[in-house]
């Protein structure tokens, strides 16, 4: 989401229409801040081990030896996956958030020393991308659009570039970004080659690039090839797997859910949702909000994870949502966040922020270590007993230090580091704040700037207190969102004695003449939560979910009594208790439970009436986060869990 | 099946020790047959139907144009997938076996011609590979054996050719199978090339050609093929997968489970008990023993479908058998079939011969359409309403006539054709019926002939008459498998006064002086029973399947009342009533039930508490065999039925 609307358009020449094209405005680069708390904690591991490791990385599995080799100045083969330039355009990305949050001479450094190696390995021409410089050469520029990645790896390149300029206000790697643009506008669209690159992520880069130069063609490049996608132009070259996995089924504007591979499908739909927000267009807005409602509805995991199958990386079946065999790869968590924060500032609907929220937690943080140094990219919602298998991606194998496509690391990184920009957005009324966290919000209003520090231990405890620190004279509204989950929230505002109560999944809106001083103390009740899924999902049938605030919960094998495996455990009735655990897993609220545990005794297949089973011995259970999970060794987790048999 | 140890020997050359390898002999060719009933009606339908069309496919599908370019004779690309050769060995395989069962002077014609055609391809050395011969030339051969399919299709030559020499006398095909075969054990073993072929088969091939010729060098090179296994031979060259897909992360005798690809497991599988038969490996065959037991107890359907993910088509963990998105590859349960049945002969026991019925009437059957003419190439247990997409493989999109991986169909057409030979095997004891069809059984004994003829209308019926017509003078034994899924079985002798009741999973071993004109009535009770699954098998948690004799029932979409949707319905307590059913689906026993239907109220995710769900309408539930849906179109469909709530 970091390349989103976010900054105000104050320097750029910028098409008209655009400006209003917004219901809520996103806040200009560092306007919003996390300055403590939770994220404080996963920015800076993410700072101090996650992205320096990934530099590690990089050059250890040749991403600046192939830069290099395409710049003329290194010698041996091409290594890696084709798509692997990505990996280096990310990683650089996550670094230009990081130097807005704190500037670093170290990281500076690194980043020229990357910057000018892209610039070097770029041709004359605007082409870049180094397995076609160093593999195929000119012959294969652009030939095999299908598998190639040459345009997804362009748009990391202007999604680097923009942040980077935006941030720093350094040209080089822009000027890159608009070469290799210009190109791609004189290469592509209506009445020149009309392919499409398999993998969406050009569209939403394009309009950034637009957003950032003010050059329509950009735009209108991102027209074409969102207007274009379903009839078969992305799938034009051989293609193994069926134009689903392409999002190529069916044209953007006619589709009525989401399908297909996962990350293709989202970054494609964020893409359109960025065209329709800068070209007012309403009919490919309703078109999005009826598959982004199809999704929520019928294809996402409780953790907000997507994409439940590992065969094509794709989203399943309506209600096809298996908790072992959840794909849920972390890049499609993102890509749902990037998705639905471009949803939330068009419509100005509260159910995108809650998503967001969802997903942030409990399907892209699972995906990075505590420590930052290892990840999943794949987000199961269970783990059996003695699952261990010889694939790298599979969780029961626990987390990797990287992994030959790696996608999902500095993915992770990027979304992280930009995570402030979340935070907040501002209309002309005032300042709505979407999630929670410590921070310092500053928003221009057209009355005057807005300043504001949140304060809060959220997501362990609901109580959140706003201070105004400078404010216009004129009343405006402070929005604040109501998370779906939330029934009982309060806001008590000082002074005003009375305390107004909030609607879950609404902005609970309160306008009045706040002044620096000001205060609010919005109380979000916490309990812990027990949760069922809808009846067709079959894979969860008589399961409950224990939730508690914004985080979902699992069993894990490591927190049990001795003798109680979390594949044979059931739950007893009644609400468990939360227990505040500092010395676990760097300090979690854990939930504690009774439940029961069955011995494994029973046959594959049995008559129903020949119930042999064994009687059920109480076991105390205890649940943590679970976004907190496999930080101790892989071994047996599970999210939805049986309940117990009536007596 | 139509590969193993089934021949006397008489008439080839074997190793001594060969001979008392097997507990059970294999009857030779035609000595067991199915006369009429249930099996012969789908031999029938696969004879003019299913083979006939298949021809036409072959032809369309650029097969036969391949081999011709091989052979010299034919311009252009080649066409389809690199394995495709083993399409028109598996026909020509399913074609001898017809001969077989009924001599036909066309069927002998296109089976000169095409044997004529592939015998033209084969080069002077004996190497034949229509894929090498047109695309690669020399320098691809054996260059790419982990996806290359090399040995994969050489096995499926020799099993036709084996076929057609046991069945017609014609040493053509074996000749060009013998001479590929050589020129495999000068370029493979040890001191020579180690590399395995990444699709294992050619090791029960070679074994069988060993049986047909004597030629112990064929039995040494298969010895080497499954003992080198899971060294990482298999996988040497480029592999995209992990190890495991290719069978090659553990030694055979090492594996204490079954993983990886289904087929490719289970054709190994299958060759390594040839092997421990051939050498009387009793280590091995222990591991085996080992191996097929956790499949059964761990990773197998209702349906004896194996293989859970589509991803690399592959076994799932423990437990870990989704209704929906079960692959069950038809392929993988002929694979089973064929190993189970090698087990069944070296052991005796009577498991394999039950996992044989289940596997053959609802994982292999259900491949293919009553007409004949539409396949399955997956098979799962439940779909859901609208779950159509642009994959031909998924159930949900209907049977389709033919596919670009065309392996199944002409699978199913030698597994059809070749079924009498599972009906019943020899040893110095007397004679064991395994599988229940009315059939004429012939077995030579030491002490004389056994003719039998065996009246049933099974699996409809439980009741089994066998007759015997000649019988040699002195007491034999025949042995009656009783299913495991019957818990009243009783044989009736003629005149002898008593029934001798039946233990379930055990044969019944009725020695006596059988003469010409002795019968005995085995009654096999089939109500319609309600089985559960291992509480660990998630996915069905809370329902049930039905079934009926060796029958697994499902709901489909198009016999259930108007308004009743199978995604819905829940089954209320009480066993369902057997309903013979003579215009529906071409005659079969149906099954009615009581159950409710749920209106879709709910939301994906809710409180507990919070059961907003709607009052349920009693519903009349009809069920029919799995193996006869999607014969009226694609619709929802399932297996497992979830149980009413307790009100």
């Amino acid at each position: 989401m970091e390349d989103t609307l976010r900054h105000q358009r104050a320097a750029a020449p910028v098409a008209p229409t655009a400006e209003a094209a917004t219901t809520f405005r996103p806040l200009p680069v560092s306007a919003a801040r996390v300055v403590g708390g939770f994220w404080a904690q996963r920015q800076q591991v993410n700072r101090t081990a996650a992205i320096p490791a990934g530099l590690t990385r990089l050059r250890e599995n040749g991403v600046f030896r192939n830069l290099g080799r395409a710049a003329g100045q290194d010698e041996g083969p091409y290594e890696g996956p084709v798509f692997i330039d990505s990996d280096v355009y990310k990683w650089l990305e996550a670094v230009a958030w990081e130097q807005a949050r704190e500037p670093s001479e170290s990281l500076a450094a690194e980043q020229a020393e990357a910057t000018a190696l892209v610039a070097k390995a770029q041709q004359p021409d605007g082409y870049l991308n180094s397995f076609v410089q160093v593999v195929t050469g000119a012959a294969g520029r652009f030939a095999d659009l299908t598998s190639g990645h040459e345009l997804y790896c362009a748009g990391h390149l202007m999604q680097a570039a923009v942040a980077q300029h935006r941030v720093t206000g350094h040209r080089e790697l822009l000027d890159v970004a608009i070469s290799f643009a210009d190109l791609l506008v004189d290469t592509f669209g209506p009445g020149k080659r009309p392919e499409l690159d398999g993998h969406p992520l050009v569209e939403m880069a394009l309009v950034e690039l637009y957003r950032e130069t003010g050059d329509a063609r950009y735009l209108d490049l991102a027209r074409h090839f969102v207007e274009t996608r379903g009839h078969g132009w992305a799938a034009a070259g051989p293609h193994p797997r069926p134009r689903s996995y392409y999002s190529d089924r069916v044209p953007v504007r006619r589709a009525v859910t989401v399908e297909g591979h996962a990350v293709r499908a989202l970054y494609l739909a964020a893409g359109a949702a960025d065209l329709a927000a800068e070209t007012r267009d309403d009919e490919l807005l309703a078109a999005l909000e009826r598959q982004w409602q199809a999704m929520v509805t019928t294809k996402t995991y409780l953790t907000g994870g997507v994409g439940a199958r590992w065969d094509g990386e794709a989203f399943g079946d309506p209600y096809q949502l298996p908790p072992d065999r959840a794909y849920c790869e972390t890049c499609a968590a993102i890509g749902s966040i990037q998705w639905s924060w471009r949803m939330l500032l068009r419509t100005g609907a509260a159910r995108y922020a809650d998503l967001i929220e969802r997903t942030l937690y409990n399907a892209v943080l699972p995906g990075l270590s505590l420590d930052g140094n290892a990840y999943f990219y794949v987000n199961a919602l269970q783990v059996r007993d003695g699952q261990a298998d010889d694939d790298r991606r599979n969780p029961a194998n626990g987390r990797a230090g990287w992994f030959g496509v790696a996608c999902c690391p500095p993915n992770i990184m990027r979304t992280i580091s930009s995570l402030g920009s979340l935070l907040a957005t501002a209309d002309d009324e005032g300042v709505q704040i979407h999630q929670y966290a410590a921070s310092a919000i500053t928003a221009e209003l057209p009355s005057g700037q807005v300043e504001l520090a949140v304060a809060t231990d959220y997501p362990w405890d609901g109580h959140i207190e706003i201070t105004v620190l400078a404010a216009p004279d004129q009343d405006w509204t402070l929005a604040l969102r109501i998370p779906g989950w939330c029934t009982d929230a309060k806001a008590l505002i000082a002074g005003a004695g009375v305390a107004e109560a909030g609607e879950p999944g609404r902005y609970l809106r309160l306008r009045r003449s706040w002044m620096a001083g000001s205060s609010v103390v919005l109380d979000l009740p916490v309990p812990v939560r027990r949760t069922v899924a809808h009846e067709r999902v079959d894979a969860v049938r008589g399961c409950v979910a224990v939730e508690r605030g914004p985080l979902v919960y699992c069993l894990e094998q490591a927190d049990q009594p001795a003798g109680v495996l979390v594949d044979d455990v059931q739950l007893a009735d009644g609400d468990g208790t939360a227990v505040w655990s500092p010395d676990l897993l760097g300090g979690v609220a854990a939930v504690q439970m009774t439940g029961q545990t069955t011995p494994d005794a029973m046959s594959l297949y049995q008559p129903e009436a020949a119930d042999d089973r064994q009687p059920e011995r109480p076991a105390r259970l205890t649940a943590i986060p679970y976004f907190a999970w496999a930080n101790r060794g892989p071994g047996p987790m599970r999210v939805w869990i049986p309940l117990g048999r009536p007596g």
